[in-house]
C-alpha cells in the first residue's frame, strides 16, 4: 500500500492554513483609511460578530439536542458507532469555524480595500482577491485538516477483527460522512440565518431608501445601510463560507465511501485503499494548483476592465488545466482498476461546471439577450418584469439539468468501463466528477468571496463620501466579482447534484452497516435467493427493498421530497418578507420620527436596524433547518428505506431545477435592474427603472436566500438520512 | 360473465347527452335581453368561434402529421397495433367537441344570465347552473360514448387467437388509451393556447385599462374587453372542457388497463372482465347521480348568498354520498376479490379531492388569514406582495401533498387486501380511487363552468350599462362559482396525480405488449431466473429493466422530468408575457391614436385585440405542446425504458407540486386584490391596491395557463410514452 501518499493530505491542509495566515497579515498591514472609514467598517464588523455569536449560540441549542439523541442512539441502543456524535460535532465546528474566519478577513479588508481603491483600482483589486483566497484557502485547509484527523483516528482506533477485512474501510469512511452531516447542519443554519439578514436588510433598504425616498443606494442617511452591509457579510461570506465546505468535505467523503464500497467484495484492500484516498488527493493537489493560480493573479497598474478579468480567469483556467494534468498522474501512480477512464471523470465534472456557469452567465447578464429582454418587460410596468423573469429563469434551467444529465451518465460509463451493470465502479466515477469540479475551490472560492468584500468597500465608500471615482472602482470590482461569481455558482450548484447522487449510494452503504449491526449476514432476497452481506451489490438492496418506481413508498417518498423543496423556499421566502416587513417599518419611522434624518443633519438609528435584522433571521431560521433534519428521520420512520431513497432522489431532482431556477431568475432581475440603470429604457428614475427594482427586490430572496439554501437542503436531507440509517431499518411503520 | 352489465355505461352516457340537448334548448327559449345586450354577446360568440375554428386548424395540422407517424410505425413496422392511429382521432376528435359544444353553449347563456339576472339572482343562478350543466354532462356523454364504442369495436375485432385468452383484454384496454393521448393533446392545446389566449387579453386590459387609465374591468371603452370576455369561453370554458374530457377518460382507460393487468397471470377471464367493466360502470352510474344532483339544484324567490351556496353543495355532497354508497352495489354485484376493500379506495379518493379543494380554499379565499395577510403585505409594495405570494404558494403545496400521499397509501393498501406485494391489486386500487374522484364530474364541472358564464355575463352587463344591481347580482353569481369552483379544482388535480400513476402502471403494461410483438415469451431477469412473459408481475419488469434509484438512466430520466416541468411553465408564462405585451401597445395605441375613446364618444377597434389574442395564443401554443410530445419520445430513445419511468415520475411528482403552487399562488393574488377592493388596507385606488393589482396580474398565467397546463402535462407525457412503447422497446441508444 503507498500509504506514504496519504500524508500529501494534510500537509496541503497545513500549507493552505498557513498560506491563508500570511495573506491575512499582509492584508492586516495595509492602512484602513480615515478615521470616518475605520468607524464605519468597525460599525459593520461589530454588527457582523455580534450577529454570528448570537447565530452561533442558537446553533450550539440545535447541535446539543441532536448529540444527545445521536448519543442515546450509538451508546443507549447500539444503532450507530460511537464516534458518530464526536464527528458530528467536529464538522459543525470547522465549518461554523470556517464562516467565522472568512468573515473576520472580509470585514477588515472592506475598508483597505476602499483605501487603496483611492489610489487605483488594480491595488483595490489586490486587496479584495487576496481577502478572499484568505476564505478560499481556509475553507479547503480546514476541510483537508478534518478529513485527514478523522481518517488517521479512525484507521487508529477502529478495530480490525470486522467481518471481513474490506469491511473496516467501509466503516471508516461511512463514519467520517457524519461529520459531513454536521457541517451541512452548520451550512444550512448560516445560509438560511444569514440569507434572511442580509435580504431583509437588503430589501428593506432598497423599498424605502431608493423607491420611497429616492436616495441613493449605502446613503448614510439610509438607517438600514449599516445592517445591509452587515448583511453582505454574514449571508454573503460567512453563509457561502460554511456553504462550501459542506460541498467540499461531502463531495470528497461520498466519493470516499463509495471508493470504500466499490471493491468491498472484491477482498482486495490495497485497491480499495486507494479508491479511498484518491479523492483525498485530487482535492489535496487541487490545493496546491490553487495556490499557484492565485500567485498568477497579478496586475499592472493601468490595465483596463477586461485585462483585469483576465487576470483572474487566468488563475482558474490555469488551476483548472492543471489539476486534469495532474489527476491522471494520481490514479496512474495510484493504478485503480479503470484509471484513466476514471480520470476522465474529472474532465467531465469540470466541463459540467464550466457549462453551468456559462449559461448562468448568458441567461443572467446584461450582456446577453434574456436579459436585456427582461429589462424591456419593464416598459410595461412591474407585472411583466416579475412574470418575464419568472418564465427566464423556469426556462434556464434547461442548459444546466442536460449538462448534468450527460455528465452523470458519461462520468459513469467511464468509470465503469463502458459497462452500465457495474454500479459501484459508475457511481464512483460521479464522486470524482464532483470531487474534480471542487478540486480547485481554493481559487474559484477567492473570486467569489472577493465580490462581497468588494461590494462593503464600495459601501464604506459612499458612507464616506470618498467621491465619484473611488466608487467607481469599488463597482467595478464589484461587478468583476459578479462575472466570476457566475462560474463559482455553477461550480456549487453543479457539484450539489452529483454530490447528492453519491451519497444515495452511500446511504446504501450505511443500510448495509446498520444490517449488519443488528445481526444479519445474509440478504434475502424475494426471488429466493439469498446474498452474503458483505457481497451484497447495489442492486441487490435495491431489490431487497423493492426501491422500485412502482413501489407506492417510493413514490411517496417522491411527492414528499418535491414539495420538501417547495416547501423550504416557501418558508424562506416568507420569512425574508416578514423580517423585510418590520425593517421597511422601522426605516419608515425613523424617516417620520427623527427629525433632520433626510438633510443629512441628524444621525439614524443603525443599531436598531441591525438589531431587527438580528432577530427576525434568528427567529425565522429554525424551523425551515429544522425540517430538513424531521423530513428524512419522519419518512424513514413511516415508509422505511424505500421512502427515503423516494424522498432524497425526489427531494435532489425537484431542489436542483427550482434552485436553478431561483438563482437565476434572482440574478436576471438584478442585471436587468443594472441594465436600466445604465441608461438603457430611459435609465434611472424612469417608470421603467421602477418596475425593474420591484423585480430586482423579489429576486434578492430568490438568489440570495432560498435558491443557495436548496443546495444545502439537497444534501442535508441525505447526510441526515445516512446518520439515522441505523434508526430505520430497525423499524418503520410500513 | 355479467356482460349485460355493460350496457349502462353507453346507456348512461346517451341519457347525459339527452339531457344536455335538453338542457340547451330550455336556455335557447330564454330571451338574450336588449339589442345592445345581443350585440355584444354575438361579437364575443363570433370572436370566441372564430379563435376556435383557427385552433382547430392548427391542431389539425399536428394530429395529421401524428396519425402519420403512427400509421407508419403501426403498418410499417409492426411496432403498435392497427387500431391506434384512428383511435387517436377519436380522442382528439371528441375532446374538441366537447370543448366546442360547452363554450357554444356558454357563449349563448351569458347574455342570457345577464338578462335573468335583470329579474332575480335566482334566475340568472338557474340559467347558468343549467348551462354549466351543460358542458357537464357533454364531457362525461361523450367520455363514456367514445369508450363504449371503442370498447365493444374492439371486443368484436380482436382475433381470440391470442397467446392466452387473458391477453385479449390486456390489448383492448391499451389500445384505448391511444384514444387517451388524442384527448390528452387535444386538451393540451387548449388549455395553453386557451390559457395564453385569455391572459394576454387579461393582463393586456387590466395594465392599460385598470392600472394606466383608471377605468373599471369590463369597460366598454376598453378596446381589449370583448377580447377578455372572448378569453374567459376560449380559456376557461373551452379550455376546461377538452383538459376535463381527458382526465374523465384517462382515470377510466388507465384504471380498466390496470385491471386487465391484475388478473393477467390468473387465467381468470371474468374476473379480469370485472376487473375492467368496473371503472367504466363506477363512472356511469355516477352520470346518473350526478343528474340527480343537478335537478336538487333548485332555488326559492329571495334566498340569500349563503342559501344559493348551500343549493349548489347540496346538489354535490349528494352526489358525492350516494356515489359511494353505490359504489359498494357495484363492486358486490361483480363479486371482485377484495370487493370490499376496493369500495372503500372511492371514499379514499373522494376525501383526498376534498381535502385538497378545503386546503385549496384556506390558502386562496379572503375568509382566511393566509390572503389576508398576502393583501396586508401590499402596504409595503408590490415586491413584498410577490414575495409573500410565492411564499404562500409554495406553502400551501405541503397540505395536498400529504393527502395524495396518504390517499396513494391507503387505497393501495386497502385494495391489495392489506398486502404491499400486491402490486397489480394495489395499483388498481390507486386508478379506483382516481375514478371514484372524478365520478361525479358531471355536476362538479356544471358548477365549474358555470363560473365564467356568470362571469361574461357580468361584463355583458358591464359593457351594456344594465346598471349597479344587476352587476352586483352578476358578481355575486361569480363569486359563488369561485368558492365551489376551489373543490372542482381539488378534484382535477388530486385526479391527476392517481391517474398518473396509474398510468405509469398501464406504461408497463405496454412493454409487455410491444416485448410480446417482437417475439418474446420470457423475461430472462438477471439472477438467472426466466419468467413467462404473460406472467411477469410488475417488479419483474422493474428488475428486469433495472428501473431502481441507483440506476443512472432512472436519475437521469427524473432529473429531465422535473426539467420538463419547469421549462413548460417557463415557456408558457413567457407566452403570456410576450403577447400581453403586444395587447398593451395596441390598448395604448387606441387610446393615443382613437379620439374620444376614454369620454365614450369613439367605439374602440375592439377586432384588432381579439386578432392580438388570436395570433399571439396560436403562435405561442405550438412550441411548449409539441415539446410535451417530444420528450417522452427522445428520452425512449436515449435512455430506453428506465429513462422513460424516471422520466414520468420525475415530470409527476415536481410537476404536481408546481402545479398546486402555481394555482394557489395565482388564486391567493386574486382574491387577495379583491379583499383590498372590498374595502380594506385603503380600498381601491389604494397604494395597497395598487400593489396587489401587480399580484393579481402575475397570477393570471399562474393560475389560468401555467399551472392547469401542468395536470394535462403529467398525463400527456404518459400517454406518449404508453403510445410509442413499442419503439422504446425494440431500440435505444443506452
Amino acid at each position: 500500500m503507498e500509504t506514504y501518499l496519504f500524508w500529501i493530505v494534510p500537509a496541503a491542509s497545513l500549507l493552505a492554513l498557513v498560506l491563508a495566515g500570511y495573506f491575512y497579515r499582509q492584508m492586516m498591514q495595509e492602512s484602513e483609511g480615515t478615521p470616518a472609514m475605520q468607524k464605519i467598517a468597525s460599525h459593520v464588523r461589530k454588527g457582523a460578530m455580534s450577529y454570528l455569536k448570537q447565530q452561533y449560540k442558537v446553533v450550539a441549542w440545535v447541535f446539543a439536542v441532536l448529540v444527545v439523541l445521536f448519543a442515546v442512539m450509538a451508546y443507549g441502543f447500539n444503532l450507530q458507532n460511537s464516534w458518530v456524535p464526536v464527528a458530528f460535532l467536529t464538522g459543525g465546528f470547522f465549518s461554523g469555524l470556517a464562516g467565522y474566519l472568512g468573515m473576520k478577513t472580509a470585514t477588515y479588508a472592506s475598508a483597505r480595500t476602499a483605501n487603496a481603491a483611492r489610489s487605483s483600482l488594480n491595488k483595490g483589486l489586490r486587496i479584495a482577491f487576496r481577502s478572499g483566497a484568505v476564505m478560499g484557502l481556509v475553507v479547503v485547509g480546514l476541510g483537508l485538516l478534518d478529513i485527514s484527523f478523522w481518517y488517521l483516528l479512525l484507521d487508529h482506533c477502529v478495530p480490525e477483527d470486522m467481518m471481513n477485512p474490506t469491511s473496516k474501510l467501509c466503516m471508516i469512511t461511512t463514519t467520517m460522512l457524519t461529520f459531513g452531516m454536521g457541517a451541512s447542519t452548520q451550512a444550512l443554519f448560516a445560509r438560511v440565518g444569514g440569507g434572511i439578514y442580509t435580504k431583509a436588510a437588503d430589501v428593506g433598504a432598497d423599498l424605502v431608501g431608493k423607491v420611497e425616498a429616492g436616495i441613493p443606494e449605502d446613503d448614510p442617511r439610509n438607517p438600514a445601510t449599516i445592517a445591509d452591509n452587515v448583511g453582505d457579510n454574514v449571508g454573503d461570506v460567512a453563509g457561502m463560507g460554511a456553504d462550501l465546505y459542506e460541498s467540499y468535505c461531502g463531495s470528497i467523503l461520498a466519493t470516499a465511501a463509495l471508493g470504500a464500497a466499490a471493491f468491498i467484495g472484491s477482498g482486495n484492500t490495497d485497491m480499495q485503499f486507494k479508491a479511498v484516498i484518491a479523492p483525498m488527493l485530487i482535492a489535496a493537489v487541487g490545493i496546491l494548483l490553487s495556490i499557484i493560480g492565485i500567485f498568477t493573479v497579478r496586475t499592472r497598474e493601468g490595465e483596463n476592465m477586461k485585462e483585469l478579468l483576465q487576470a483572474l480567469s487566468r488563475g482558474t483556467n490555469l488551476s483548472s488545466l492543471l489539476i486534469v494534468a495532474a489527476t491522471f498522474g494520481i490514479l496512474w501512480l495510484l493504478n485503480i482498476t479503470n484509471w484513466q477512464y476514471i480520470a476522465w471523470a474529472v474532465v467531465v465534472g469540470l466541463a459540467v461546471g464550466i457549462i453551468i456557469g456559462r449559461s448562468t452567465e448568458y441567461y443572467t447578464s446584461q450582456s446577453y439577450k434574456p436579459t436585456r429582454k427582461l429589462s424591456e418587460s419593464g416598459k410595461t410596468g412591474p407585472a411583466t418584469v416579475i412574470i418575464s423573469g419568472i418564465g427566464l429563469g423556469m426556462i434556464s434551467t434547461t442548459i444546466p439539468v442536460i449538462a448534468v444529465v450527460a455528465g452523470i451518465i458519461l462520468s459513469y460509463w467511464l468509470a465503469s468501463g463502458f459497462d452500465l451493470s457495474n454500479i459501484s465502479m459508475g457511481l464512483y466515477g460521479i464522486g470524482i466528477a464532483a470531487v474534480g469540479m471542487l478540486s480547485t475551490l481554493g481559487i474559484t472560492l477567492a473570486t467569489d468571496a472577493y465580490g462581497p468584500i468588494a461590494d462593503n468597500a464600495g459601501g464604506n465608500a459612499e458612507m464616506c463620501e470618498l467621491g465619484e471615482e473611488v466608487r467607481k472602482r469599488t463597482d467595478a470590482l464589484d461587478s468583476l466579482g459578479n462575472t466570476t461569481a457566475a462560474t463559482g455558482k455553477g461550480f456549487a450548484i453543479g457539484s450539489a447534484a452529483l454530490t447528492g447522487l453519491a451519497l444515495l449510494a452511500s446511504y446504501i452503504e450505511e443500510i448495509r452497516i446498520g444490517l449488519e449491526r443488528l445481526g444479519n449476514t445474509v440478504l434475502q432476497l424475494p426471488g429466493g435467493e439469498s446474498v452474503p452481506l458483505h457481497k451484497a451489490s447495489f442492486t441487490d438492496f435495491m431489490i431487497y427493498y423493492d426501491v422500485t418506481l412502482m413501489n407506492p413508498k417510493v413514490l411517496s417518498g417522491m411527492f414528499i421530497g418535491s414539495m420538501m423543496a417547495f416547501l423550504f423556499c416557501g418558508l424562506t421566502m416568507n420569512a425574508v418578507g416578514r423580517a423585510a416587513a418590520h425593517m421597511v417599518e422601522e426605516v419608515r419611522r425613523q424617516f417620520r420620527e427623527i427629525k433632520g434624518i433626510l438633510e443629512g443633519k441628524a444621525e439614524p438609528d443603525y443599531a436598531r436596524c441591525v438589531a431587527i435584522s438580528t432577530q427576525g433571521a434568528q427567529k425565522e431560521m429554525l424551523f425551515p433547518s429544522l425540517l430538513a433534519i424531521i423530513a428524512p428521520i419522519l419518512t424513514g420512520l413511516i415508509f422505511g428505506v424505500p421512502g427515503v431513497i423516494g424522498l432524497l432522489t425526489g427531494g435532489l431532482s425537484s431542489g436542483f431545477v427550482l434552485a436553478i431556477f431561483m438563482a437565476n431568475a434572482g440574478g436576471a432581475w438584478d442585471n436587468a435592474k443594472k441594465y436600466v440603470e445604465e441608461g438603457n429604457f430611459g435609465g434611472k428614475g424612469s417608470e421603467v427603472h421602477r418596475a425593474t427594482v420591484v423585480g430586482d427586490t423579489v429576486g434578492d430572496p430568490f438568489k440570495d436566500t432560498s435558491g443557495p439554501s436548496l443546495n444545502i437542503l439537497i444534501k442535508l436531507m441525505s447526510m441526515v438520512a445516512i446518520v439515522m440509517a441505523g434508526l430505520t431499518v430497525s423499524w418503520s411503520l410500513f
